[in-house]
């Protein structure tokens, strides 16, 4: 299966269920490999606004915490017609720790999509293996 | 099956799997009603500290992106002997988001617990029905 | 000066400055002693929510940038009538990392106020001396 | 004064107080413009480390909360001697709130320091003037 097969479908599974969100619905689909999985999710805000959590973030927690760390690819949905989906500068930093090279997928709702390396989203970052330099 | 019954249990189900973390394993099941059902979970930890998670955060955002919002209690299990492990308080207010009425187990390995209800947890609190008066 | 001469001023203070926030004013005066000196704050907020920041914390983060950890008293103050303005669950860690002894005032426009000791508002807390213990 | 004049002092001015931070001590000088002024900064942890805060978010907090946003520059500086020290993402994400065009200064202890925008640090980001289309 290629990568452009693989990931942009996550437009199509959005609003599968109930939780409304304020900014607007953002879901995503977080490829692991190996083995194949994929994670559905979505922002969970709180009355105290920084202790909302951004969609991308909660796949990565969901998936540590059913046991996967080797992730590849995230692709990122929203029904925000006019521009592709980013992930904020938080969520970048919290893919790095598990590595530099994910694609990252960031799509539109019609489907298009623009695709970038986590390197490419967060350059000159640090990750876990830095922190023995401390 | 009573309460007390259900919960304690979470000390048996730990380290499962192999994400090792820093602060000592911690792992919870979240029980949700209706329908009852489980949630295993564990903090995600990261080289920039304060963009880890709590396994409590954890459990219940897996939760909310799987659809689930009705909460009722939570069991918080780790592998420190000689306390209760206790939430913090960022993860009392995110729990406090979904309702006042959880009961949370907080457990020892031994399988012995103290139980308290999150207004007792986090008194003189606010939700996002307080978010229309500012 | 005894204490309820010297918190409850909040409110007279506020909305000094021209930083506008979404969910209403929220600004508080931290007593530190010795030596005795205040510092405002007020929330910061950021367009991914979960990167915004209370009031409370910032003041505790810029008063220990700038040396200060001997921490007595906070007072909040807003500028919402109906209620008196609480603290999250996550300011009452943060204030936890300091000591368990914090009289926290919280205030109304009007200058009525309510005052709890922090070991009130976060009952059954961890802090700095529990680490060792993982 | 040009910019490599007035940004790399801040490792001289570092160490200058007492509060110890786990992961290597790192401060910053924020300067604002105009007017032209500076604030010092550290890292802030927690026992529960979710609830750290790194320097640089510290730093335009306690600014904001005397009522500067106009942020031109930021000058990082730490006691790693092997490399620039960078802020991490959801740091970027906080000065992005700001503007696009910050420059930052990463530096080492022997003075030496690389400098790039906030735009190459977080590019393909988003702001305050993106929520509207949600």
């Amino acid at each position: 299966m290629s990568r452009s097969e693989r990931m942009p479908k996550g437009s199509e599974a959005m609003f599968s269920h109930g939780y409304r969100t304020t900014v607007g619905a953002r879901l995503l689909i977080l490829v692991l490999s190996p083995p194949c999985c994929t994670t559905l999710s979505c922002n969970v805000e709180n009355a105290c606004y920084p202790l909302g959590i951004c969609a991308e973030r909660t796949a990565i927690q969901k998936a540590v915490s059913e046991g996967y760390v080797n992730f590849r690819a995230m692709a990122i949905a929203s029904n925000t017609e006019d521009d592709f989906i980013v992930p904020c500068g938080a969520c970048r930093q919290v893919m790095r720790e598990f590595s530099r090279d994910w694609d990252i997928y960031m799509t539109k709702p019609d489907g298009t999509y623009i695709v970038k390396t986590l390197q490419e989203l967060l350059p000159l970052s640090f990750g876990p293996e830095d922190l023995k330099k401390f």
